[in-house]
């Protein structure tokens, strides 16, 4: 299977292409590394990575920005970091992806805890995960050709220490439960799920 | 109360306003109708309303577009829509209100069935949805001085015939239902909830 994963560099990416590599082949995309580069909150950029790779029968999208902060002083303007990238950058995966993906293929996308269970500073990136689940359940009638999409949800990971103070009492989750999540979305039937990994 | 009602000419906004002036004062806020004329997709816009009205003891959004229509057409142009409008247009009246709102005060804000149950065509609807689900819960911890929040999340209005050929099958929600639940999140002492109609 030809797979584009979006974010392969990050802390969820580098762990995904390290497991899919063994059986399929990997597209690496980053905003700076990788095979392709790539800017998701960009729709041209988006457009440019699916033209070149053509064929392709997945696409893994673990990247995306939100903001955290302190929300006193959040405005507009933070909130639109996280609606750009995250939210709109992988709808935007979608949007154009589809015209270029193979028949049976699959989007899997990120959103994360946030969305149903709030922590203080983190509004922004609740906003685009609970958007990004909503998506994925629309997106799933409207696919084509057997096309399938899903999101995986998870909660603070064990390799993120830095945001570990953002969530206090959170018991963080193992890098391999979250592949595991990635895999099932990919390699199982399921579509307009949210994989939650907690 | 001094309840400032967005929307107030609208489907929802027009029976809320009936059904809320019988015991409190209602600022009818409409783009281009009501007491003062506002435009929630400009955040400047919104700071000038709260600066005007001043002294207020909740917030009602039945207020918001969002872009119907046949998704294998639908760009990041029609997504813009509802996220500009819909789900930033609402958490903007938050972010700013609360600067102004009373102690004790409350927001409600308007989302919709389709961010769990979506339809063909509507999935910029259930994007804007589910982030404003998401959205309440997450400002509900962030608010301050007894300062509530909730979401009111109907099914499609027995009021709106133009919408019924999206919803085949669903059973339309009465008025008064709907009316009901923004009395519970303004005179209930809820927050944080997504309150369901259907």
């Amino acid at each position: 299977m030809k797979i584009i994963l979006i974010g392969a560099s990050g802390t969820i990416g580098s762990q995904l292409a390290g497991a899919f590599e063994m059986e399929h082949d990997i597209i690496r995309v980053g905003s700076k590394s990788g095979d392709i580069q790539a800017d998701i909150s960009n729709p041209a950029s988006i457009e440019k990575l699916f033209r070149q790779v053509k064929s392709f029968d997945a696409v893994i999208s673990a990247a995306g920005a939100a903001y955290f902060g302190p929300w006193d002083s959040t405005t507009d303007k933070e909130y639109r970091i996280g609606i750009d990238s995250k939210l709109m950058g992988q709808i935007n995966l979608v949007l154009i992806g589809k015209q270029y993906i193979n028949p049976n293929g699959s989007f899997t996308l990120t959103s994360g805890i946030l969305s149903h269970d709030p922590v203080l500073g983190g509004s922004n990136a609740s906003v685009t995960n609970g958007g990004i689940n909503s998506f994925v359940r629309a997106a799933s009638i409207e696919l084509k050709n057997g096309v399938r999409i899903n999101a995986v949800s998870p909660n603070v990971l064990e390799d993120s220490p830095q945001y570990f103070p953002f969530f206090p009492g959170e018991i963080p989750v193992k890098g391999k439960d979250v592949v595991a999540a990635y895999v099932k979305s990919v390699l199982g039937a399921g579509t307009g799920k949210v994989i939650e990994v907690h």
